[in-house]
């Protein structure tokens, strides 16, 4: 059954394996008049590769982004936008052993499973390069926030805030994008680089934890009692692959918290506003947002392709040893930063336009 | 905008305000054929109700159901169900200070910011009881899964596996019905349900953690790349009011594990059978169910209605004391059990539909 | 699977059978702040009950709506509006023989092979009934289009363009609702009649033309390639039990027009405005609305149900004769009307909130 | 709005402008396993290019299809399934004055009006050229239905009835095929041809009827009561650009036809099967195939792209005259079977895959 749009209003359908001829996204519901070029996208798709051989794979692709729809004169139409980049860099050799051994903490078998028929190169469409749909989509969700919306001031910020056992101890905005963890504090980043360094030298991977905040988030989104903003912002991050948990604002803390720990109160400030003494509800109350800072948790996982030796079965259901060579991330967190931020923006957006039909 | 359906061929539609006339639901896309009598459902809906005055609301609610369509001669027709629980004991006066004043950790500010009119008696359409038209429809997906399918050996098992600082230390499926806070393990049981009696004298609440296990549960559920497993469990569990985060499996623990430690490593069982060595990953793989079982981790929050004075807003925009009078949970968490479970329910049951359309 | 819901933004959840318990509606979607009472509501319901006797069934069903949530101090609140009619006037032995025969023209076979179990009283949830809750939705449409988007002036106009051999001749709106058949032209409103009371002797029905007229429509309605407004129109009346065609503006007529002929030349009016000459269209180019007025032709087809003596087959397999008695419509056309109406208003309502999301 | 989706569980989402870089189509739900060739479906795509210079435009489109994802070693993976066809003979030249004039009967002043910034080189989305994308999908959908459901006996097969004043009179199958037309009666074709021919010569063009007849349709598709059989496959056909009506069995005739010779009485053939005395219905019962074969009655308007003149509005909003140059059909018919054969195919498949969700 299909499972390969996202939203309601803002639709994004994605396709496309790892080491098939290329990836692409259809967006459909995509307002007229908006400015879009491929730098635009280009720009966030450039922020999704590996910024560094240490953490991540040496593959290399272009990705080069190409617009084949819906934009006429430098403007978009109303029209569908399909975006696609070829794949360029495909070493299907390197993955010829995957035909017939299941990975450790892959989806190998459970596509085996339900559809029989696996495109096994590179992990076919569970790979991690699906996301590269995402990205581009996420792009335009961002523009048309700002141009459509003049919602200049919305910032979606990612940023790393653990990797391993090293946690970010501050939070210095112009610090993410300085180092290759994206991590907002600089002396923290140091030591999860080590670590991670540390990590590819055993042959192993680590985990990490992310942040997504988005500053001067507009209130009202979010539509109860199934489609809240939180609801429907959690399905969007468990879609992506490496991602294990999802929580708001204080998340599982509240799990040993009083209600009147917990309880956001109100206070007024300048202008009027109302205002929470503290965030712990992360800017989300009965599924609609306040207007303040939504704060976005995101366990991610260690990356399964390691190179140390694991155990596992294969095609003919026999227990066999495997070390997973070719080109792989020592810790996915950065790369899965520029993607989560953009299945928050269609989120977004897609409530956006969602508001904007009643109000 | 709509927000009131989910599922999306096992369609559940929901109406009702917590002192309105009635609370209800529509099924639409059950099978036809499936025995039904308002009992099967009665005795989920009893499962929703207080089971102590220690934790939970004095509120007494007879929540007697009634089918109004889809049902002929015992039988569900493949027409929409229809179902209603008419609201009884409201006192809407305990509510009306409410009219002026935004509860601090509740929908009061945001809903009326969204939506301007806003049903304040009783937090509405955001009450906790909305959940009664959920635990309905999860009482006809838990038939349904077993009849049609015949999965009569998977279960759907909530428990608390935490309440403020006491941890459940282990699993005694039958101990969880035996007591108020529906924890698996009797000794810390007791000294959680000690504890939220000390937090109801002071006035206040409690948050938790809960475990939704599926056991036995059926592979190849769930549909990549969006409405991955994993994702669609996470719309659900999160749209439900006191939730703040969920994770499957290892969940949060992911961010400080090595990839070597994290993996599921597969063995041969009986049968020839492929099972894991642990199952850190919560019995999803790349969105799809790989046959062992479900592993959902819950964070409930404190319910934010408590006696304690706290600093909030009045609608004309001033600072004022407020202490929520009326018939509140101390704790509730054993009460979103069975809602989290229904939700569990349809969920799977749509996707064994949805399965069942391509195999 | 689901198949009760209809419209994306103002969504319809219909759901009820013939001789159950109640019929009736879930709105979702309706924008918060509409005043609405059980009254608005009423005046169509009346609208769609018999007018007379000689034309349609002397069941006699008070349809007394009652509204069960999302009004709130005679306001909407933005919340699901869930609305009931019980059924009263309930003779269920009348069709005790349907249990046993499957009626001509009728959907019992159909239901029967598809669903194995079917509601055979009175024809079920096939039933025209059903229509009770379409009218409630559609009443509430109605409103919102006046109040949300102050189209005062915009008008949905059905009447009876054809009856067996007799044809309107001219198009006189206050006629309408003054006859027993809803013709703008009286004249040809009095052979219809006679016509229909013929038939009725002759334990026999007659089919009609319908046509819905919408003054005053909105332009930029439609959601082009699928969504046209005259592809959801066209699913909307479709969907309406007795329908077997429908068609817009010049219609089937187009078969043998020119290109020439057909063309809707424009021409400039007062303020600028720019008009067809024509209107061959019914106001629709690309599946878009121009501002001009839409033209929706209808089919009807003769009500199945006669008491002349038809041959079928029983759910042994036999052929046998069959004579149907009960209470039914010798031309069901007039009543249809109030129900194509209401499709048309839920449509256009949908696609004005589509239009403003991204307005 | 989105729009350009069609199918809940064969879902297709299709792309691209007349004068753009490509068009394109995404499948989402299309079952794993099933054999599929750019073959299979570039026979499709060449029954829908131009038979004859006398009846279509002659612009030459190689419509060369790629297939893009979904597919790994001749069969379908369960994945998305991309297809492209680039546009190669264009020539935007031809079209530069549409910049500055709105072409009557055709969707340049709607989209204007609506979008605001619109592609107006040869109509750009609203082009016939868009049905390249559906053509694409029906041949995928037919492939599916034959080899998962097995229904190889099943036919969808359309052809033209009547032209101008000209009517097909008998059916012969296998004629359809031999004549540009698409008649079913060899004598009739001709007459039509000849009839265009001189259509052409006065620079007009011509309106036609088609039918597309199901053979074999396996019964019990539709789900009531709104995504009723042929209210979904009234949206689908209607969706079509020069589609103005749309109409099942004795289709508009009911309207004059009393219940004792509309009804479908039924009598018992060969292998105590069920079949009706005639089938007026066209095969749907309260919007259920009932096994018999559907009958789809399609009304297409005349081409209005004519060289003759006619009388139009400049962007200016000045009355001018026009005269279309280009590249155009002087009758739509023929080419409009094999884009609505595609849309009946997949509104087959689609309800075939919901049937078998709940069988």
């Amino acid at each position: 059954m299909p499972g390969n749009s996202f939203g309601k209003l803002f639709k994004v359908t994605t396709w496309g394996e790892s080491h098939g001829k290329a990836l692409g996204v259809v967006i459909d519901g995509c307002p007229s008049g908006i400015k879009l070029t491929e730098k635009v996208i280009q720009v966030e798709l450039d922020r999704r590769k590996p910024k560094s051989k240490t953490i991540s794979t040496p593959r290399k692709e272009p990705d080069k982004v190409e617009i084949l729809s819906g934009v006429f004169e430098g403007k978009t139409t109303g029209m569908p936008i399909s975006m696609i980049v070829f794949n360029k860099n495909v070493k299907s050799a390197d993955y010829n052993n995957l035909k017939n051994t299941y990975r450790p903490g892959h989806a190998d078998l459970t596509y085996e499973m339900k559809y029989l028929n696996r495109d096994y190169r590179g992990g076919g469409r569970a790979s991690g390069r699906e996301t590269v749909a995402r990205v581009m989509a996420g792009a335009i969700a961002k523009k048309v926030i700002k141009q459509l919306f003049g919602y200049k001031k919305m910032k979606i910020i990612g940023h790393t805030t653990q990797v391993g056992p090293h946690k970010s101890k501050k939070f210095v905005e112009k610090e993410i994008e300085n180092n290759e963890i994206r991590c907002a504090d600089k002396d923290a980043a140091k030591k999860m680089i080590e670590y991670i360094r540390k990590m590819r030298v055993e042959g192993d991977s680590i985990g990490g934890l992310v942040e997504i905040r988005v500053k001067n988030c507009p209130y009202g989104l979010g539509e109860p009692v199934f489609d809240k903003l939180d609801a429907d912002l959690a399905k969007a991050i468990m879609s992506i692959g490496a991602v294990k948990g999802v929580s708001f604002g204080a998340g599982f803390n509240v799990v040993s918290m009083k209600g009147s720990e917990n309880n956001d109160q109100y206070k007024v400030v300048k202008n009027k506003q109302i205002e929470t003494v503290a965030n712990n509800a992360g800017g989300i109350y009965g599924g609609i947002s306040s207007g303040e800072d939504l704060l976005i948790n995101i366990a991610v996982k260690p990356t399964p392709s390691i190179s140390k030796k694991q155990k596992t079965v294969d095609i003919g259901g026999k227990e066999v040893g495997m070390s997973i060579k070719g080109r792989h991330d020592a810790c996915i967190v950065p790369r899965l930063i520029p993607v989560a931020e953009s299945m928050v923006a269609i989120t977004i957006l897609d409530h956006l336009l969602r508001l904007k039909a009643i109000d």
